[in-house]
């Protein structure tokens, strides 16, 4: 049997859960480089900096003062794809299977979005108008990469300090484009398919409904936007920032409620940072796939995960987490964080 | 709305996806107990060694020599019950709705099973002689917690060094009886059960034999038991540990079979410490629930994993993950290394 890719990364399905996984093939790491593993950059050479804006990919995108000219200094927000893509952007996707095994080609689109030139600054110190371009910037790529047949699913998310699994200091989202939708979204939309098809309502609008109802698990009220605990959470101090108004794609959203949505983030950060002592923390957007149809009955949002603990063995194997600060207490500690 | 539970900790369900959560009510962590986080303890007073036996709930179970009294020293192996337990032994499960939320008491065994006397011996370290009392002994746990109708699954398992997520350094297994099954084992059976209905086989005996017949993911053949390095792996070094004939339950194993399942499990173990240089990993056995029903579609194993990551946001949202080592070359690695 023949495992390799030609220098391609390979996506291999699990059997049996469905769950699928990318194995890189190349560059492959052995006993002796887990031992080394490479710490956050946190002085020196920076790629993301301006000036060195040639040691990186050349940009796909970019914010960019008028007369700047792209892989130049002059940007606000500036998109390249990752130098050490999860996934290669190039090919077919080769799907086949070797027995009881299915497994596909690595393929797909991996890109950083650097959210500003300033080296030390983090998405919660910028002025809110740029955070809004941050968000602008992500719409855009999203919906470029849309185009591309092959992928199925535009994952973005954000990992902020080395426990939450950042490589590179300087501040920067991430945006993966695969050809299969993630286990997790796949759940989330199953899960919101069933309460569709029988309450004929949103399960995410009902559970705002509800929550501002009851107000207790409710961190802020922004008007388009609501960032609450949630109800179940896994994770202590995991936060959802959700749209109040039913809509099922991120890459949808109105041009006019970006401000809102980029205050509402702010906010959030600094009411963590205050609270939990400027934490590592990831946080993910969960959107609907391209699978060339709707998902009405989704709702996206946003999940914000302190990185407060350590997962164990328990929770790795059973799926079945415990957490040690109920929702509601973690709600009223952010509420009442003064953040001025 | 009342949250509190008396003092029991509380079972939540997310209602888009099922994952049912314990929140611990009881001795709830505000945010400065997240920033004073407990080390392992590596000196001073360990409650698990001999003579200190006062210190721990009375024992539940234990090996001893002939003539030593119960919660005395003269044990080889002995279980007790967690003296800050996730879950609450006593009372009614109290099953309850509050508009769109489902939630009960976190009732449940929580148990430590202290495998040997010697505070600095570890699994591995021990004669496999020794590790077959550990197991016979989880097998004695498991058979006596199963006769408690509320509990729906018990699950084991092993947090081994500090960033496993172990709070003590002497070595322990822990055992954890839930009323609920946790998704990860509600996933395995259910994509089982596809497979078999399909097939009329079972999906891990298939997986089994296609691993002997092309090798490259064997570590070990013990006869009996086989150790693969599974082909969609999450995690570098993702090992498990499979009987090779067709068992559904970890606690129908054969007494005769104890042995060699523990020379299996040591032999793992002293491959993965010679590879990786003593990781932390943790390990789970995945078995069937107590649904008053057999699963005969299921087959038991352990899942062992070396903790040589740090997992990120894109892996935590998405339920899709990166494995930087191929499961071949992991095998071959861990087939080579010399342990002797």
């Amino acid at each position: 049997m023949d495992y390799s890719e030609d220098g391609f990364p390979q996506l291999r399905k699990d059997p049996v859960i469905g769950r699928w996984v990318i194995i890189s093939t190349d560059r492959a790491k052995r006993p002796t480089d887990w031992k080394t593993e490479q710490e956050v950059k946190t002085d020196g050479f920076c790629p993301f900096c301006p000036g060195n804006e040639s040691k990186t990919p050349p940009e796909v995108f970019a914010l960019r003062d008028g007369g700047s000219k792209p892989n130049s200094t002059g940007w606000r927000v500036r998109v390249v794809s990752n130098k050490f893509p999860a996934l290669q952007i190039e090919g077919h996707l080769n799907r086949r299977g070797e027995g009881i095994y299915d497994m596909m080609r690595g393929i797909g689109a991996h890109e950083v979005l650097i959210e500003n030139p300033e080296h030390s600054i983090d998405l919660a110190a910028l002025p809110v108008e740029h955070i809004r371009d941050v968000f602008w910037s992500l719409k855009e790529r999203i919906c470029d990469l849309r185009k591309d047949e092959r992928f199925h699913y535009i994952l973005a998310f954000k990992n902020h300090g080395k426990a939450a699994g950042a490589s590179l200091e300087h501040s920067h989202l991430q945006i993966i484009a695969t050809p299969i939708v993630p286990k997790r979204v796949q759940e989330e939309l199953s899960g919101a398919k069933k309460y569709y098809d029988y309450k004929e309502r949103c399960i995410f609008c009902d559970i705002i409904r509800q929550e501002k109802s009851s107000g207790v698990r409710v961190v802020s009220d922004f008007g388009k936007f609501i960032t609450i605990e949630p109800f179940a959470a896994r994770f202590p101090f995991e936060t959802w920032l959700l749209p109040c108004d039913h809509q099922s794609k991120f890459e949808d959203i109105q041009e006019d409620d970006l401000s809102e949505l980029a205050g509402a983030m702010k906010e959030t950060l600094l009411r963590l940072n205050k609270t939990l002592d400027f934490p590592p923390y990831n946080f993910i957007i969960h959107t609907s796939p391209q699978l060339g149809t709707d998902f009405p009955e989704y709702h996206w949002h946003f999940e914000i995960i302190p990185k407060l603990t350590k997962v164990a063995g328990f929770e790795w194997g059973s799926g079945f987490y415990i957490n040690a600060t109920p929702p509601e207490l973690a709600a009223e500690c952010l509420r009442n964080a003064s953040i001025d």
